[in-house]
C-alpha cells in the first residue's frame, strides 16, 4: 500500500470508521495512483480499517488500473452490469459491517447515496473531505516534481503566447499557437480552457477568447495551465502591445505590487486571510478595490482549484508543502484588465515561486 | 420565459411540485441559456409552479448571465458569501412553501442536500432527471443547427488528421495539428481529450495518445469532437497507413458492416437494445464478440455523453429528434484496433447521419 493510502487507512482506524467510500476521481487518483475520467460511470475506492481496499472501475479500464500500479482487488463492470451488488459481496467477503462510513459529501450524489443506503443501511455518514483536503494540501516531493514540470511548461506557454503577439492577430489565433506548441511538447491536457484576452475582453475577469484582434495600446492577458502526469499549473501574465496610457501603467504596477507583496508575506504560520488582505489592501489603497472582485488565489495540485482558498476571511494557517496561486487583478471596464498570477510553494521559512516568467511590465513594440 | 423552461414549469405544475432546484451546469444551460462552468462554486436555477424563476451564480458571472439572455432574477454571490441564505429569502418573497422539491439526484451532492434540508426541511425529494432527460433527448431545430455545425467541424478535424499522417510522425504531433486548425477555425473547446492512436495503442478501447510513431502496416484511429455554442459532436475514423494484413482488413470491414447496419436499423419505434444488437450480432457472428467490450453508443447534445444509452439491454424506443452516436469497435491486442463512429439524428421515417467523413477503408500510401 502506498503512503497516502496508508495515512488514510490510519485515519479510518483512529476515527472508528468501518469504511471510506471515495468516489471523486481526483481523490481516487491521489490515493490509488489510478487516473481516470469515468464521466457518468462509477469510479470508487473502498478503504477499510484492516481489510484489503477495493478499486471499482469500468471493465475496459481494469488493465489501465493495473498498469498504473494498483495491485489490490479490482471490481470491473460493463455498461450492462450494476457494480453495487458486486461491491456488497466484496465487502461481505471481508466480514465488514458498515455502521460508520466516510463519504465525500461534496462529491457523492444523492442517487449513489440512495444505492449505498439500499445495500448497507449505514446509520452514520461522516464527511471525508476535511481529512482528504488536509492530506492533499501538503504536497510530497513526488508530487512537487510533477507540479514543477507543469509550471515549467506553463512558463514556456506564456513565452510562446507573447512571441505570437502581432498587430491584427486574433485572440484565438494566438491561443491556437500556444496549444499547438504545448501538444508538440507532449502536453495532453491544459488545466482549463486557455484564455487569451485583449482590449475590452481582458477587462472582464471571466472573458472568453474570440475573434478580437490585438491592437496597439491594449493589454493582452494570458491565463493558462498545463497538466503534467495528473498535476496542474496555472499562470497569468498581462503584457502591453505598443504604448499604453499612464492609467493603464498605474493599474499594472498596482497589481504587480499587490502580487509581490502577497508572495513576500507567504510563509508558514500566516493565515490565508492575511495573504489575501496583503494584496487587497494595496489595491484598495489605490482606489481600485471594487475592481478586484475575486479571491486572491486557490490551492493547486491534482485539481486546478483545490485547498487552501485564499479569501479575506479564511483563518487557515499556511504550512510547509502547500501550493497555491496568487492572482490579484484589476478590471476597469473600457480602460484595462490586468491580472498577474504565480504558483507558490510554501517552504519551511518562506515561499518559493514555481512559475518564473518575468513580471516587469513588458511592452511589445 | 423560453420554451424549454415553460415545459419544465408545466411539468412542475402537473406533478404537484413546489419547486425544482436545478444544479447541473448542462441542465442550467439547457433551461436558461446561460452556459457556465462554475467549478466547485454553486450554479443553480430554482423553478416554481407560478412564481418567477431564480438563477444563482458567482457574482462575477452575473453580467455574462444577462448577456446570455437571462432576464429573470439573479442571485450573485462572492467567494466570501453563502448563497443559501439569499436563496431562502428569495423563495420566502415568493411565498412558496417547499414541501415537494425536484432535484437532480445524480448531480446534487450530499453536502448541498444537507444545506437544502437545513433551510427548507423538505419532506419529499423527487428526481428531476427522468423529465430532463426526456426533454433533452429530443432536440429542437435550434439545437440541431448547433449540433450540425459541431459535426461539420468534426469532419474537418478528421480531414486534417488524415492529411497529417506521415512515416515517423507521433500521435501527439498529429493531434497538435488537428487542434491547432480547430482553434484557428474558432473552436474554443473540444468535446473531450482528442485521441490519435496507432499500432498497439489503438488496440485498447481507452488508449492515451503519446509518442508512438506512425508506421506502415498500422491503423491510425482518430476519436474527437468539437463543442459549438455549447453543443458537442463526436466522431471516430480509423485509416490504414500503408498495406495492411487480410486479418486487419477483415476487422475493418466487420466494424464498418456493423456500423452501417445499426444506422440502417435506426428509426422511430425501434429500441436502443435492437440497435445495439444489430451491430453486436454482426461482430459476434464473425467471432469478435469478446473484442467489442463497450456499448454501441450514447446520446449527444450539450453533454458528450447523454441519453439515450445504446446498450443491448435498453428497452427505450427511438423517437424523432433523438441524437446519438453509433460506434462499434473491435480491439484485438497486438493485431488491430478499429472503431468507426457517426452521430445520428432520428427523423420521422429513419435516420440522418450528421458526420459525413467517408468510411470506405482508406489506405494512406
Amino acid at each position: 500500500m502506498n503512503t497516502k493510502l496508508t495515512v488514510l487507512t490510519q485515519w479510518i482506524q483512529t476515527s472508528g470508521l468501518d469504511a471510506a467510500l471515495i468516489t471523486a476521481p481526483d481523490n481516487v487518483f491521489y490515493l490509488s495512483g489510478f487516473l481516470s475520467d469515468p464521466h457518468e460511470r462509477l469510479l470508487a475506492l473502498a478503504v477499510f480499517p484492516k481489510a484489503e481496499p477495493i478499486l471499482v472501475c469500468p471493465k475496459m479500464e481494469t488493465e489501465d488500473a493495473k498498469r498504473s500500479g494498483w495491485t489490490g482487488e479490482i471490481i470491473g463492470y460493463t455498461d450492462i452490469e450494476d457494480p453495487w451488488e458486486e461491491i456488497k459481496q466484496a465487502v461481505d467477503r471481508r466480514s465488514v459491517n458498515v455502521k460508520r462510513l466516510a463519504i465525500e459529501k461534496e462529491h457523492l450524489n444523492v442517487e449513489r447515496l440512495e444505492k449505498v443506503q439500499m445495500i448497507f443501511s449505514v446509520p452514520e455518514l461522516v464527511a471525508a473531505e476535511e481529512k482528504l483536503r488536509e492530506l492533499r494540501m501538503v504536497k510530497t516531493e513526488d508530487e512537487m516534481a510533477k507540479i514543477r514540470e507543469a509550471c515549467r511548461l506553463a512558463d514556456y506557454a506564456i513565452e510562446i503566447g507573447v512571441s505570437e503577439i502581432k498587430e491584427g492577430k486574433t485572440e484565438m489565433e494566438i491561443l491556437a499557437a500556444i496549444e499547438y506548441e504545448m501538444k508538440k511538447a507532449g502536453v495532453q491536457d491544459m488545466s482549463f480552457s486557455t484564455m487569451v484576452l485583449t482590449g475590452a475582453n481582458a477587462a472582464s475577469p471571466h472573458g472568453t477568447p474570440g475573434s478580437t484582434k490585438v491592437k496597439r495600446g491594449d493589454f493582452v492577458l494570458f491565463d493558462l495551465g498545463v497538466v503534467y502526469e495528473g498535476y496542474c499549473s496555472d499562470i497569468t501574465r498581462t503584457v502591453a502591445y505598443g504604448d499604453i496610457s499612464d492609467k493603464q501603467r498605474e493599474i499594472y504596477e498596482t497589481v504587480l505590487k499587490a502580487e509581490e507583496a502577497a508572495i513576500a508575506a507567504s510563509k508558514p504560520g500566516v493565515s490565508c486571510a492575511e495573504i489575501d488582505l496583503t494584496a487587497r489592501n494595496i489595491i484598495r489603497d489605490k482606489g481600485y478595490g471594487e475592481y478586484f472582485p475575486h479571491r486572491l488565489g486557490h490551492g493547486l495540485g491534482i485539481s486546478v482549484h483545490e485547498f487552501p482558498s485564499l479569501t479575506e476571511t479564511n483563518p487557515l494557517l499556511l504550512k510547509p508543502g502547500m501550493v497555491y496561486t496568487i492572482e490579484p487583478g484589476i478590471y476597469v471596464p473600457n480602460v484595462a484588465g490586468v491580472r498577474i498570477e504565480d504558483d507558490i510553494y510554501v517552504t519551511e521559512t518562506g515561499a518559493e515561486v514555481l512559475t518564473k516568467y518575468p513580471k516587469t511590465l513588458q511592452i511589445i513594440k
